[in-house]
């Protein structure tokens, strides 16, 4: 069935849904997004989605066009709109627009931001598989800009990373630089050694992700021991186990770097308790 | 007047030209592009541009479109269909597509490119008054990916070293890497020091210019000695003369440098008879 999505104020089918080839989206990847998990028809997190969309627009001098409360108006609106979602995320991207023609200067400021959302359905998002057996990882290098904390829409180098996973025949790629892991193709990424879990710290290297924050959270409350700091591929493949935190995919195991196992090769133990901690205290504040 | 531009095969009036919300050029900076300058209707360089577009979609797996001659044929046509259009540039740009969604796996083999190619009218362009008084540059910390060679609409950055540079009232900003200067923001280049031209190898840190190529070609015949190495601010601050080269802008005098005039704050003799030689001999060969 065709979607209905949101475009500039309006609902519209899917196909209709079209932006000028002049859009800065299109010609100069001046572009940022958020995806928010819904689960049984609700919002997660969205709270963290809306203020981190709020800064990404900041840092570029992107007007905010949209206020909280439109927000998730729009968000309900396409879940009602779009009947038979009920699983799966909402993508939202605002550009700073349609200037009627392509310049790198930014457009004067009456030029209002094109702001696009639509529902992606994932049926049994929260059972994934996946979370039972982990995934495969390989390590790329870290070929990204380095404004990496701005959600931009220049993913072009994840994309290309997420097919040399595929290629490779693994789930997903992390990116090393300087020798660290800065993050996974579209997710945060940890180790846990000795009962401490081990992420990079947060900077403009890596996103800062909403999960992340989340899971860290509640990982504290749990009395376990957090230690941010960044770490190699040697330190994965040689953790107890290894994770990785996602909108899309909450809390994941990685059971393989690089081709060696990590731990028993099987989801760990830390991995699995945060997973259901997160997807738990999650869905109470669902909205 | 409104332009006519071509769209996936139609020539339509600019208003009309719309890509779809899933298209990958929108969503993941998922495109390549080119820009062959025009002077009295024809086409400069179109060879070179060709050349590039070809590797820089190889380089991303994207299928070519469109063959040389079909490529000229439409730039020749943009050039009759849009009569006030006599000196500019024309905008050629490629995407990997309309999957139909969104997602960083590239789409099936059966989804075609995007192409879109549109005028951009700049009467007078052959004689730019800045290439009579030169331009100031600022210097900026250069967060771009790694592979720039590969001619990517991933532009925000460059857009925003080009605000930078015009907060800071000067006309371009210059990228820093390691201490030693990549390229401009949109352009290569160079200083010159005891009459011998200096400008950064080739490699995948910077664009591979086309006018950069014909330019150190033209210059090696008439016997200028060029010298291919990265320099630092400081060196172009000290130089006898600096300049950068792009298709729009050809060969273009810097006479200040983060505040510091190059030489006598004046455009220098070889930037000068490199302009001369390059306009003279591109005439020639334009199509």
């Amino acid at each position: 069935m065709s979607r209905t999505v949101y475009l500039n104020g309006e609902y519209v089918p899917e196909q209709e849904a079209m932006v000028s080839i002049f859009d800065r989206g299109f010609v100069m990847g001046d572009a940022v997004y958020e995806v928010t998990a819904v689960i049984d028809g609700k919002l997660w997190d969205f709270e963290g989605h809306v203020a981190r969309l709020a800064r990404s627009l900041d840092a570029l001098e992107i007007q905010n066009p949209l206020d909280r409360e439109t927000l998730l108006e729009i968000h309900h609106e396409l879940i009602r709109r779009n009947p038979d979602f009920t699983d799966g995320g909402i993508y939202l991207q605002v550009s700073r627009g349609n200037a009627g023609d392509r310049d790198f200067v930014y457009p004067a400021a009456d030029v209002a931001p094109t702001v696009v959302l639509y529902t992606q359905s994932k049926p049994g998002l929260l059972n994934d598989p996946k979370a039972k057996t982990g995934i495969k990882v390989i390590s790329v290098p870290d070929l990204r800009w380095h404004r990496r904390d701005i959600k931009t829409v220049q993913l072009l180098y994840p994309s290309m990373a997420k097919m040399a996973a595929k290629k490779a025949k693994a789930d997903d790629a992390w990116f090393v630089e300087d020798g660290k892991v800065t993050e996974g193709s579209s997710n945060n990424v940890y180790i846990v050694k000795d009962g401490k879990i081990i992420t990079r710290e947060l900077s403009h290297d890596i996103l800062h992700g909403i999960t992340r924050a989340a899971v860290l959270r509640m990982a504290k409350e749990a009395q376990m021991q957090v230690e941010e700091r960044a770490f190699t591929i040697e330190e994965a493949q040689s953790a107890d186990e290894a994770f990785f935190t996602s909108a899309s995919a909450f809390v994941m195991p990685v059971v393989e770097v690089d081709g060696a196992k990590v731990g028993t090769g099987t989801p760990g133990k830390v991995a699995t308790r945060l997973r259901e901690i997160y997807l738990e205290e999650s869905a109470k504040t669902a909205l």
